[in-house]
Formats: C-alpha cells, structure tokens, sequence
C-alpha cells in the first residue's frame, strides 16, 4: 500500500502539503492540488481507517448484537440500530451486526473481541442478571448497555436506559385523570428489567390514588398482537371488567384493541414505544416515546470515550419517555 | 497469536487430534479431549475468522448500506437486512452496515473496498442508471444488488429483485374481479426502478380490460403517509373519482386510507409491501408480500459464490410477490 510519503515523493511536494490538499486546508495553488490528486489517484493512495487502525491498534468497528427474533415487529430497535450506525460513523466508527438469536450468549462476543474484530460493543435487549454484562466487564472488553441488568454491577458498567416506570406511571396518571378507576394491565411475564419497571409504573400510580387493581387485571403475556388480543379478551370476559387498560408495548395494545372492537365494546388504551403503528391504528394509538436517537449519541460518546482513553462525564443515564396522547385513551 | 501448532505441541497431541477436538468429531477420549481444550484456554487460541481472513486474503465482512432517511418506515428494507445478516453468517461472514444519506454516491464504496474493510456488497434501493452498478463492475469489485438498474449493465451484473409489474397487475386484476373500473394509481415520481415496475403492472391490466384511467388518475408522491392522505384527497376531490386505488406502498395506502374515512367515502384500497401495519390497519389491507428471506438467500449465495470462485447456477433472479388479500379491498 503506498505510504503519504510515495505521494510526496511522486509528486515532487513535500508530505505536509499532501496532507492540505487531502485535508482541503491551507493555500495550495490550483496546479499543485490538481497534481498531488493526480498522484493520489495513480498510486491508489487510501487515507484509510485501516491505515488510522494500524496505527492506534483499534479496529474501529463497533459491534452490535441484533436480536429481531425476539419479537415479530420491533422497530423502535430497528431505528435505535440505524441511530447508532449514525453517531458510530460521525466518530470515524463503522458497526459490525451481528445476528443473535439468544442475545445473551457470550460466545459471539467472545470471539469477535479475541478476533479483534471489534473494539468494543453496544448491548440491547439486556435481561436480568445479563451474562455478557457479567462475561465483558470481567474481560474488560468496553461496551455500553442500552438498558440495565438489574444487579449492583450496573452501578460500575456504562448503560443509557429509558425510565419505563416513569413511563407506565404517566399512561396511568393520564387513565385516571380521564375517569378511570377499573384499569388493567397486559405485560410481558416477570423478569424482563424493562416489563418489571413498566409494570412498577403502573402499580405505583394506582397506589397514590387508592386503587388496588385485583389480581386477574394483571395479564402476562408474550409480545405478539395474537397474545394481546387473548389477553384482551380475557379481561373482558370478567365478571367486572376494567374500562381502560395499560400496555408494554404498542403490539400488545393492538391486539387489545382489536379485542375490544371484537366485543364492541369501548375501552381507553394506552401502548409503549410510539411505533409507526400508534398513529396508523383506529382510533390512533396514545403511547410512550422512546428517545432513540437521543440514546443512541449518549451510549456511542460514552464508548468511544472509553475506546479513547478521554475523561466520561457519566457513567449511567436514565431518560425519559415522552406521552403522546391520541384518540385510544380519550375515547 | 497462538496457532493450532502450539496447541497441539503443548497438549503433547497432533494438529489432527487439536482439529478433531475444535471440530467435535471423530472419536477422541475424554481426557485427551479436555486436556486439549485447557490448553486452548490457557494459551488463548482462538479459531478466529481473522485468521481465516489471513489465510486467504478475504476480510469475511460484507458490506451493506442502509438508507433509513428514505422513507420515514420501511420495515421490508428493515426485515432484509436481518435475512442478510442472517445468510452471511450461515457462510462464515459478518455484516458491515454504513448509513448512506445518498446511497448512490459511490465514494463509501470505494472507500471500504480499497481499504480491504469488505470483500463485496450487498446493494439495495436501486436507481435508475444506479452509478454504483457502474462504478462496482468497472473497478472489479464484487457486489450483488436487491433490485436493477434498468440498463444493459443489468445483464451482466448479479441481482435479485422482486416482480413489482407482476404484483401490481395482481392487484388490479382483482379490485376488476370486484366489480371496479375506475381505479386510481398513487405511486412515486417516475425514475424510480420499483415505482416504474409498479405503474407498468397496473397499467397493463387496465389496458386488458380496455380501460383507460383518465390522467389525473395517476399522483405521484414521496412516500409519507401525509403525501399519501394528501393524494387521496386529490382523488376524492375529482368530479368522478376512482371507487379503487392501487398503491405503490402500505404507508401511501394508509394516508389513501385515512382520507377515504375523513371524507366519509368507502374505496377499495391496496397497498405493497404487506408491512406488519397492513394487518394493524381498519380495516386490515390487502397488499403485496415481498419474498425478502428467500431474496437475501439468494443474494448472498450468489456473492459467496463471488468471492469464492465457485461456479452461480444463475446470475439474475425475479421472485413473484404474494398478493394478500384483506378488507380493504373486498368493501
């Protein structure tokens, strides 16, 4: 591969000057430029980022773990995917994606850090008592969570998490403000970290108000439309039903709307996420917005500090969701 | 780097044995086995794709560009790049993804070709004369396309692309089997290679039932749900408007849609794409499946089979979509 100083050379010019014409800095005459580019071209010099990576031993690939199996439709991680692709290339990054299909296996971070082939990763989907948590703090391989792992080691590893509780406790807020007293809840089974929290959301509101919601308003069920709607169904199949309902997600709110259309019967419903379906639904969807792109810039400066050896600001951030309010809770 | 060599010297077995161990076959005992493997621990020997990279030249990275910006959701594009990343992983390679604000714009090709950061691309969002097409097959590099060119160029290159002319004369043989005539086209601004095919299907099977659509029977919009309600009302507003509309896509279907309820008006209504908002819509809308697993199948085969020097059974690929029949269009 031909060196900046074979340009030079060539080019009868010294190596700063290459360097200004390649960087469009300085005062170069329009002869000169036009024959340092003509050298440039001839020799096939690459300014490359693998050149840059010889030099500082970093791959400057970033991984990223992309579990779309875990539910059918997911496009808020989709976008998070294509904000940290963003933010990675505005920090001279590139991403490598990679597939999981069980997202807290270690193996594949194993590997791809020994290979060197990343420098460090960017983690969703985090679980309880996540293992890679656990397997690349003890490797000391960098990374950064967008989410938590619930155990004392989030208090030394890097995450950005969105404050579900706060989320769910705001629909309910909002649910009670509106009338409602008989409101249920459709979630995911325990032990998902971001479920537990919306769950706690909305318990916690219902306490400060009074309102002890009874065991059978409480429906655990896997993220897909068919699931919510049997949930939906299940609640209105009680003897007293409730007359709004809170959901994890807008997946699962879809299927409990179709529940209650079904029956015809009306009930406020909130989801979580804001996906492009929210607005698409009939009537239109009241739902949580994840910050995303917000996120993602925290998690990749906080990587790239890391990667950098430069001084972090914070370690752990929690930001909020925002309610947008539509038709589904106001009916 | 440890290499199998100094696995095998140290475990005091043969290269073989270390082979057969890694590989979990042949029938080594279990001491042998676990001593073996204790040594791959202890001396960090890692069976890594870099070392393949280095044995023969390939980085084992396939390099993709995901244009999110294009359209404010596209969920086939989102779902292709998983069944991608997916298949090149089933061949031993790894998936670079790079944001492209204008993803015809060559130079990030160049770029990461020349600096062996990937041995070939995957394209996708296909233009008119695509310069990447040119650019890619003039300099050599190895690259398979989800779409054409629409040039001569599109014989000599690899692509797989999903019949749009087919699908839309789908559609429209069907809202004609449902008794319509007057069936209005919202599709994209002409010189887009999909949105042409689009057109052309619907065209030709009006043509066969000796219909003529009137010129302002054809909008053109970018592809936003707002564009799409906008069109609609267009339609709406015509002194004899279209009692059916074929749509380009799910998200022009869904603003279609949406200005037919606020209008109060009842049309018959398709979409392409079948995108999971299909089935959240009200009601639900008849669309066009994109086969996008068995298209990123095929791509990848054909560009391992690139890189690897083996022989492609066929160069050029055109899958039929499914036409998915729903409410929107049986009203």
């Amino acid at each position: 591969m031909p060196s900046i100083r074979d340009v030079a050379e060539e080019a009868g010019v010294s190596v700063a000057t290459v360097s200004l014409v390649l960087n469009e800095k300085g005062s170069i005459s329009p002869e000169t430029r036009q024959r340092v580019l003509e050298v440039v071209d001839r020799l096939g010099y690459i300014r490359s980022s693998r050149a840059r990576s010889l030099r500082d031993n970093q791959s400057r690939v970033i991984g990223y773990a992309w579990d779309k199996q875990r539910s059918e439709f997911n496009p808020v991680l989709d976008s998070f995917l294509y904000a940290i692709l963003r933010n990675a290339e505005a920090h001279g990054r590139n991403v490598l994606v990679f597939s999981a299909e069980d997202s807290t296996d270690v193996a594949i971070y194993r590997e791809l850090a020994a290979a060197k082939r990343v420098d460090g990763f960017v983690l969703s989907h985090t679980v309880q008592d996540d293992p890679r948590f656990v397997y690349l703090h003890e490797a000391g391989v960098p990374f950064v969570a967008f989410g938590r792992s619930n155990t004392p080691l989030d208090d030394e590893v890097f995450w950005v998490d969105v404050d579900g509780q706060s989320g769910t406790h705001a629909a309910t807020e909002h649910l009670i403000k509106h009338g409602h007293q008989q409101i249920g809840f459709v979630g995911w089974p325990a032990g998902s970290v971001s479920g537990d929290s919306r769950w706690l959301g909305y318990m916690r509101a219902m306490r400060e108000c009074g309102y002890t919601p009874p065991a059978e308003y409480d429906i655990r069920v896997m993220n897909h439309v068919r699931e919510g709607y049997e949930a939906g169904q299940r609640l209105l199949d009680l003897d007293s039903p409730p007359t709004a309902v809170v959901c994890v997600s807008d997946v699962l709110a879809a299927g409990v709307m179709r529940a209650c259309a079904a029956a015809g019967v009306r009930a406020a419903i909130t989801g979580f996420d804001d996906t492009p379906i929210a607005e698409f639904m009939h009537p239109s969807l009241t739902s949580l917005r994840q910050p995303v792109n917000r996120a993602a810039e925290i998690l990749i400066e906080m990587l790239v500090a890391q990667l950098d050896g430069q001084p972090i600001s914070s370690r752990q951030v929690l930001i909020q969701p925002e309610l947008v309010i539509r038709g589904s809770s106001t009916i």
